[in-house]
């Protein structure tokens, strides 16, 4: 995950609820049925895992442009293939290509240690030495003086707290796309910030930083936490100098795929419920968490829903390079925006393998019934049904901004800052029995929403500029 | 900490305890009285930790041999100054400089990626690309054929299960101590291991090994705990090959320097109770938990109990090189062991700054009244007499198979294993209170021992062979 849940995408939708009233949208009791069944076969299932299992150490790390990327989009098809999906494809989606090579911080002089620090994605190589001067948060830093940091390295030290939603991401993950432009505009040579996460361990965690334009970017880190710590308590005791030496960079482009695979409609093919994560992940760790996880329950869910033969179609988005700026899921907005309507509802997995405990959609009062009707099968999984709350995930965001409907099943996040876009985001961290309660609610909301009479409320939107 | 504790030093100490009556060993009822207010203003204290904050966060880590080892001894020197301790010296300890400069592993062809893994301590460089072979314990490397692994590496995946006493480092501490002589005498051209460890985090640990006589050394390393999950994954799934690429080696000699400070007797000045730990950490965290602690907690203990003018002298070392092969330790009994006789009783603290819960010690059944008054005093602090448990500590080792008497503060170590030796060995994993507990535990029996009428049984022994 990238980007936090889109409030604003969320309003849009909501006001583009119709007022006239319009035909109730319901699902036949007897597919309601069928979800039981569905649910407690899915439950049962592991299927989830052993496709998480499968791209987590076969592929492995797989950063957007670099080799493994190929590699991940060659499992993709061959997965979605050997599964039994109807129809498999790929579509090609562009974009600039940042290379990590190499990183290394210390601190110099009378307390010379290492630092365990990590670039950040978008970050200009460099090698700076330089005294640091810290600050508590992001605004801390706005607030200096244009030019009081000249010749100095911005240390902004905020501590993300622990939530269920993860929504003090909003904190940390600001620091870090918005905190190296801060400090350029202050004069400084280099960024650093305690990694927007919430674990102690020596595992700083990367993610995707930007330049505003028109500014020269500057080498730009994150410190793990006990090493945020540890500099912080040495700046406390005096002036003190420290030497970042990253290679890495933009190097040229690189065209990768989404992967799509699909179950096709039994009733109504050209109508499709779309759900998936995306193929990409950060280099330190296998991407198990972000997004190994939504990757494996989406394929699972369609899976188990296919023999139910859904009425529409059901669709998997394996997206490519979520994490360097939502490039997969804006390619496929970008090729489908005619066809919104088409989109029946879309949900996305992008917030680990936590037990989902919520639901919300963007569904207008006419097709509350059937929102309900989805609800009420979810509630053995013990999931809330919690209207208001939520949005659609990082890549359906696109499409969403452009009309379609969205279901939101959130994941208890409490652990997620703890291996985000860290080294530790590896397969032993995910609970099987809670991967297997992710699947159930996907195929239970998948299957209901691909049988029901009516819509959700998918229709075309003029585009909205987009938050970045 | 790098050996365990030697369980045939506490047998041959039980066996010098002579057979004929002797006159009991007590403790003054008005010592036992300010014991009581030693306990609970020591419980109120920070300076145990304010030490250990300060070596950890100025020196940092202190590999034996590196610069920072002449920090670390500054520091100490210093410190004990700065605490008002009555005579500040060091002595010289000789030992092999082993160094690590770089360290790469990485899986090679369809499934490429990264394998986060460290040297051991005394391994030699070498780059090396070959397949794997998984043995599940030492046992099964032991029971391959001489020879057939030529060409390959063995990989030693044995997982180290959490205890309180932290007894399973005889396996994960075996495997590192003895695991790469029997790789090399099967052919092997270098060695792996899971990490003798118990956290989840891509962390490896470090620590030393030895190449037995005759043998030619070869590339010895620890893989994280998920990485060995991912390369048992790997290798299950068909030939898996490996690279590995360490820089390290020995690099002549190093001589550093234990550290003492005393709090000069007021009765019997040249009688002296031993308490200390190890200056010296290894590289990847800042030794925190290992040593950090025990220096801090006995540097501690000793300024607490100064205010009381002790009968005896204490006496606190900070030992050199613990931990490739107890160095300081073999230095100090080679220079005391005459001396013995004066080493009125001691304790190290080299297992972590978990809560102490149990007591013991060699004393002779003639001073268990005075063993028994100790016990006493420290059962407020939830500490349990536990005769027969136990034993002296890493560096004390040495003089106390030569006679010495030694009494044992047992921490509690489920956790110790997730920190040892790893990169997350840092500030932030001591509880300040822990810590506090400890150093009340160490500092009433310091004292208590310090007042005591009649000894605990030091007397010289011929010296007995030490396994290594």
């Amino acid at each position: 995950m990238r980007f936090s849940l889109s409030i604003a995408a969320l309003t849009l939708a909501i006001a583009a609820t119709p007022a006239v009233a319009q035909k109730a949208t319901t699902i036949p009791e007897s597919a309601v049925a069928n979800a039981a069944t569905l649910r407690e076969k899915a439950l049962a299932s592991d299927l989830g895992w052993k496709i998480t299992e499968s791209l987590t150490t076969e592929v492995g790390p797989r950063l957007a442009g670099s080799e493994a990327d190929a590699r991940a989009v060659a499992w993709a098809v061959a997965k979605f293939k050997q599964l039994g999906y109807d129809k498999v494809w790929t579509e090609p989606v562009t974009f600039p290509k940042w290379v990590r090579r190499s990183e290394h911080g210390e601190v110099v002089g009378a307390h010379a240690q290492k630092l365990y620090l990590t670039a950040l994605g978008g970050s200009p190589g460099g090698t700076v030495e330089a005294e640091v001067v810290r600050f508590p948060d992001l605004a801390a830093l706005q607030a200096a003086p244009d030019g009081s940091l000249a010749g100095k390295i911005a240390f902004v030290d905020y501590q993300m707290k622990k939530m269920r939603d993860g929504s003090d991401y909003r904190n940390g993950g600001g620091i870090r796309g918005r905190g190296p432009s801060a400090a350029v505009r202050k004069g400084a040579v280099a960024f650093l910030m305690r990694s927007a996460g919430t674990d102690n361990h020596r595992v700083p965690h990367t993610g995707a930083t930007r330049f505003e334009d028109g500014l020269k970017p500057i080498p730009a880190a994150a410190l793990s936490i006990p090493d945020a710590d540890q500099l912080a308590r040495l700046v406390a005791l005096g002036p003190t100098k420290v030497r970042v030496a990253l290679d890495c960079g933009f190097d040229g482009e690189y065209t990768s795929q989404n992967v799509i695979g699909e179950i096709r409609g039994s009733g109504k093919p050209d109508e499709v419920v779309l759900i998936g994560g995306h193929l990409d992940s950060w280099d330190h760790g296998t991407g198990a968490i972000d997004d190994g996880a939504g990757i494996g329950l989406s394929m699972a869910a369609a899976v188990l829903v296919k023999p139910l033969k859904p009425k529409r179609t059901i669709r998997v988005v394996a997206f490519s390079n979520e994490e360097q700026g939502l490039y997969g899921g804006r390619a496929y907005a970008e090729k489908y925006f005619k066809d919104v309507s088409k989109h029946h509802i879309a949900a996305e997995s992008d917030f680990g393998a936590g037990r989902i405990y919520a639901f919300s959609s963007s569904a207008p009062d006419y097709a509350k019934p059937a929102v309900e009707q989805i609800a009420k099968a979810l509630a053995p999984l013990g999931i809330e049904y919690a209207p208001g709350t939520g949005g659609p995930e990082s890549d359906i965001g696109a499409l969403a901004a452009r009309g379609m409907a969205w279901g939101y099943l959130g994941h208890d996040g409490t652990d997620y800052f703890d291996l985000h876009h860290n080294a530790d985001d590896t397969l032993d961290k995910i609970d099987p029995k809670a991967l297997a309660q992710n699947v159930a609610a996907y195929a239970v909301f998948t299957y209901l929403t691909a049988q029901s009479d009516g819509d959700f409320g998918s229709a075309p939107k003029a585009a909205e500029p987009r938050e970045r």
